[in-house]
């Protein structure tokens, strides 16, 4: 560790543990306790003993190299670091040499590991390791592999339940007058993470593609956008990055976690997921979603967890800023970093600070147009969390797999800062009374949205309810390649399916409210909304609207259409068109209707995440139905160009160019262009003062690769105008 | 309220709301909007429109008295306040007055009620109420009752499952420019709580003796001391003092919990038992188990639970000190005073700050001896929570009645503020899965204590595994009496029946760890220990050990036993005897031996609760047995001694005396006694230097009564060298 993480001024006060505790938890990585070199049996004799006749430990060898046997074995060589790192419930090898042969029979040794300051033998956290003729699995335990001259190889067996984290390590010699140590050798600690290879591990998982990129992929892609536009960027976890397991294991810490609970994944998640955000308990990510990131970095112009974590680590303060897809990208790295399978997914649109059985209102006028005054309901565009992959012993069999888990502060009934593990199956199969937070998840894919005419005397009268707007499309990245996946049907039935329908009960049955459609009026009109696909951001569109009369007589629809930049949380920023307009459809026909929107409309209200927000409403003034319609355009931004010229080798320098076409008519400002390259290129920030209107940024960079094969180098553009820009490319590094 | 609980200073920041919500939460009783005088239809006039055909308001009349309908029909005038307080799913009267008569199909007005800043329609938190001809049950509806001149009375109905706290109310009147409102009055500001009388609300409670007790009742016994030794106090409740009901729901504004949420008692008690203690957001009491309590008042010297929430109210900081009874008494002053049926129960002993599935482990060397340096685990003599009663819409049927409730701060993994509700009935048959926390209430019941025996090459064997400790009894106060009522069996069935293996089997397959006895060696000596019953403390007294030899040889044990003095929760504070003793047991006989303990052995050593516990161990020589037993002793503390002399009159000076006499051979320095009763006295605090040692104090008050009926008096002495000293006075003011 290359700082301690000890006595924190900065940790929350907890209350004295005197009286109620014989010693405080147990709950930190970083302090330690000292163990004595020699345990006298019975009181301290006034002359030092003879020991000259028992063994002596001259040195004792992890083998911590990542050519050495052990961390190939256990699938930890990617990690940075000089210590033994091993997954759990597998053997490994250590060596130690003494100062003569060792005799069996006659010498007595065993080896201890302690985790902790207060580290306790009945809790698992202090194990002394004694020899054994065949290992067990699931119990610790050291063999003797090989001997050779002075020096004895062993293999020692780690149980599948035991805490991870930094564990140290002694050498004790039993002699006649009490215990001999070998002295604290940071050189000896040595890291035990989950193992998703091991059967008997809660975290166990089947295929090695899974594992593949489960545990061991490093970057990845996360989706936002708009489910009919997804837009894709590139993301580094960078879970092997020096220091980050170092950080991972700070934040338990930070959390206050006893160790003795760490070897549970179901408790290390949720404890993880209240420790990603900064509430509660100074954890590592400050959210917020105003639009103003001046006193730190727009959740928008991160790249990688990698910076986070260490930058969390270093100055033991939360980070500035982040929003959902930082926050579950950084609880992604932390999941993968201690062995726990994980990935991030993306829910368009989700249903969000809402208490599991509520619903989003929103409010009409008589005329159909939206009020913004009552309206106080919005719906994400889209959410992003985790899903975690871990047995369930808590639960009653067949809800093990994936588990979602979201770190995104919630906003709900006096605050919940750590969400889930709920089952995935459960939510799909509306169990929602199985821990942790079912109902929260339940209701961010499946909440209605009610739309309610307000009378002038203040009633309201229901106009529609869409049961389809919410939880349509649930993405993730699949499996080996850099495409998305629809998982929608693992955490849903079809629409309407009769298995939808037994979930749906079953989740009214246990407290979710679920609205009714309601059909008041005839529909015999129909609105049809459309637009041109990949609209350009500072360009003009038109929005083209069909109305079909289904009746045998002619109706007259009142038409308003607003549209709105709204933050990718739905809350509206700026209403920038409003109009209205008549159409008079003929029995069994269609009209059509178009509204231009030109650049100017909305450029200069445009918020971090460019998406356009319009909702049409219509009145048909012969039977006065509702006509509700909602369209979301998440805008094109150009991405940045990276190529590099020339052969890219080991050790060698290569030249990267970056460029960038303004597409706005207006200068960017401040302009910070950040990228980074695992084994490519360390996190390196770039200003510039200016990027004038329509024109191009063109700027190089020289780094030398420290790793060989297929990497990618990731690059995002920030400014307060223009948000969301990034660039990727991959290089083979030969 | 007596003091606005608006923009306050000391309330955690929360993240800023702006992009992410359209509103910030309605999360305040104290904090409110302005409603508009008049709300114009369209743009407002250039000049003002003629009203004065419509109606306007005279006056409103919400009949708040305590002689009025309302309290009386809705069991609410104990409650001391001017305002209304009704509860939901029940009709109360109002009378409105205008300038004219209301003319019925003319005239057009309604009644609105709001909560909180942001109150929302959809939401449940801004509630126009229209005239119906008929009032429907779990509706918002006004019906006119009679019609008298210019005076309407309406009859008022609110759902049974409406948000509870303090709402405004406006009388609005529709004109053909728009709806003009009556102004902001708080006379006419009214409380709606829970209804336990209403079949509809989920706090439903069936019987009348029931509710008697477990809402109305404010005051009543706590239980602690041991289970062969229950001591019980008296305590105020208070719930219906005056401002406490107020403190109750700024408790909750501070907790920040949704006012939407606030209908769901589930909801409402999961974040009470938050916010009860201090941890997390700044709630009612600070814990602390030091036994230095000089910066606040001792936990053991509170005698009601009116003056900890009324300090909190005025100061809005945390109240120092409160240990687990004080924190439960609280919470149910909070929970009967928003109209959550409830009661406080005592569980001897309990496992305490484990995660669910952990046991308590005693070590012993190999002579038998408690090892106290590895000895890290202690088991709390006692421990208080609280039972509330409600419904579980979330849980499968069945699962709904006693839930059991626990506000003092956990020491578990990541730290665990809230605990509960959880179902008594799934945690009798170990149905541990159902939220909230109920394996850490489980395990509080049903946890085993190993005892291991540590050898000197550091290896442990299982000496004796006791699966009868925790738990062994369970109190609460009995309906419409001052006794104990043991509900052990509410929360498990009898140790060894086939119901309770089929329990502890469920709970097992979910997660939690129970152990199996361990019968490795032939248990043929009997070990029993007895101590007379209440020993007084400051006095000497005898522990009797009787060995039985159920064998047909001949028994030598060695026996340990050692002495110390405990808090309350089982971490020991010293050791004040260590005595061996070696015992021969001739075949099939018993043999008896005798431990003085002397006053000066322990006086001196006593913590606040002064209880004593012994563990005697012995190891017989013969077969290796190894026999444990413990044994806790809860000294008698003298009672302070009340009496009044001549009649008790309503609004007549009584003299009241107390008296008390020393103990111990020892001064008592800085005396503090607190006196207290409903309608008899206001909290009164008297300091007295010195106590001489076996000395007597008596001491005279004059108060004035100012209720009627049966009343109590309570009172408490305290300082360092004694405490828990109480005294209980029951009077009839005439």
């Amino acid at each position: 560790m290359s700082e301690p993480s000890g006595a924190d001024s900065n940790t929350r006060p907890s209350t004295s543990h005197v009286g109620r505790r014989i010693t405080p938890s147990n709950i930190s990585n970083g302090e330690e306790n000292s163990m004595p070199d020699f345990e006298f049996f019975g009181a301290v004799p006034r002359s030092p003993p003879n020991l000259t006749d028992f063994l002596t430990v001259w040195s004792v060898d992890v083998l911590p190299g990542t050519d050495d046997i052990n961390k190939k074995q256990h699938r930890t060589n990617l990690y940075e670091s000089d210590n033994l790192i091993v997954r759990r419930g597998q053997s490994f090898e250590i060596r130690i040499s003494f100062n003569r042969p060792y005799v069996q029979g006659k010498d007595k040794f065993w080896v201890e590991f302690l985790i902790g300051r207060y580290p306790n033998i009945t809790k698992g956290t202090y194990i002394p390791i004694y020899l054994e003729e065949q290992l067990e699995q699931g119990k610790w335990g050291a063999k003797i592999m090989t001997t050779w001259q002075n020096t004895l190889s062993l293999s020692i067996m780690s149980p599948a339940y035991c805490p991870v984290g930094r564990f140290r390590m002694y050498v004790a010699i039993m002699t006649p007058y009490g215990i001999r140590r070998t002295a604290r050798d940071s050189d000896t600690d040595l890291y035990i993470l989950f193992n998703p290879w091991c059967s008997d591990d809660a975290v166990y998982m089947d295929t090695e593609a899974e594992k593949e990129e489960y545990i061991l992929n490093d970057i990845g892609h996360l989706y936002y956008g708009e489910a009919s536009e997804v837009v894709s960027r590139a993301w580094i976890f960078g879970q092997f990055e020096s220091g980050v397991l170092d950080s991972c294991l700070y934040a338990l810490d930070r959390a206050r976690m006893p160790l003795q609970a760490r070897g549970c994944p179901i408790k290390v998640c949720r404890v993880a997921s209240a420790v990603i955000n900064s509430l509660d308990e100074d954890g590592i990510l400050v959210g917020s979603w105003t639009g103003a990131y001046g006193d730190g970095v727009a959740p928008t112009a991160w790249n990688s967890s990698v910076d986070i974590l260490l930058q969390y680590f270093r100055t033991r303060q939360p980070v500035r800023y982040g929003q959902c897809w930082v926050f579950a990208a950084v609880f992604n790295t932390v999941l993968r970093c201690l062995g726990i399978p994980s990935r991030v997914i993306t829910n368009y649109s989700s249903a969000h600070d809402n208490d599991g059985d509520l619903v989003t209102d929103v409010i009409l006028d008589e005329n159909g147009k939206k009020d913004l005054e009552f309206t106080k309901d919005s719906i994400w565009n889209y959410h992003c969390w985790n899903e975690c992959w871990m047995s369930r012993a808590d639960l009653p069999p067949g809800y093990g797999g994936w588990q979602a888990v979201d770190a995104t502060p919630q906003e709900t009934s006096g605050g919940m800062f750590r969400c889930g593990p709920a089952s995935v199956l459960a939510i799909k199969h509306g169990q929602v009374f199985f821990p942790f937070d079912a109902p929260y998840i339940y209701a961010e894919v499946n909440s209605d949205v009610i739309y309610w005419t307000r009378h002038k005397d203040g009633t309201l009268t229901k106009a529609d309810v869409k049961t389809d707007q919410v939880g349509k499309l649930i993405l993730t990245q699949k499996i080996g390649t850099e495409l998305e996946e629809n998982i929608t049907e693992q955490y849903k039935f079809p629409e309407g399916s009769s298995n939808d329908k037994r979930a749906q009960e079953s989740a009214i049955q246990y407290g979710v409210k679920k609205e009714k459609k309601v059909i008041a009026k005839p529909m015999d009109v129909s609105l049809r909304v459309q637009v041109e696909e990949k609209i350009l951001i500072g360009t003009g569109f038109v929005i083209s609207l069909e109305f079909k009369n289904n009746s045998d007589e002619k109706r007259t629809v009142t038409v308003q259409l607003s549209g709105s930049v709204d933050f990718y949380t739905g809350v509206p920023n700026s209403n920038f068109i409003d109009q209205t307009l008549k159409v008079f459809v003929e029995p069994h026909q269609v009209q059509q209707a178009q509204v231009k929107i030109k650049p100017k409309d909305y450029v200069n209200r445009l918020v971090e995440q460019s998406t356009l927000s319009f909702l049409i409403t219509g009145r048909v003034k012969e039977n006065e139905q509702i006509l509700v319609a909602k369209k979301i355009i998440a805008l094109q931004i150009p991405m940045l160009r990276m190529k590099v010229e020339g052969p890219t080798q080991f050790g060698r320098e290569v030249n990267l160019v970056t460029e960038f076409t303004n597409p706005l008519k207006q200068n960017l400002e401040n302009v910070v262009l950040r990228l980074e390259g695992l084994g490519l290129l360390k996190p390196k920030i770039k200003f510039f003062s200016i990027i004038l209107q329509n024109g191009t940024l063109t700027t190089s960079d020289v780094f030398v690769p420290w790793k060989h094969g297929p990497r990618k180098l990731v690059a995002s553009l920030d400014c307060n105008l223009l948000r969301q820009v990034v660039g990727e490319l991959w290089l083979t590094i030969i």
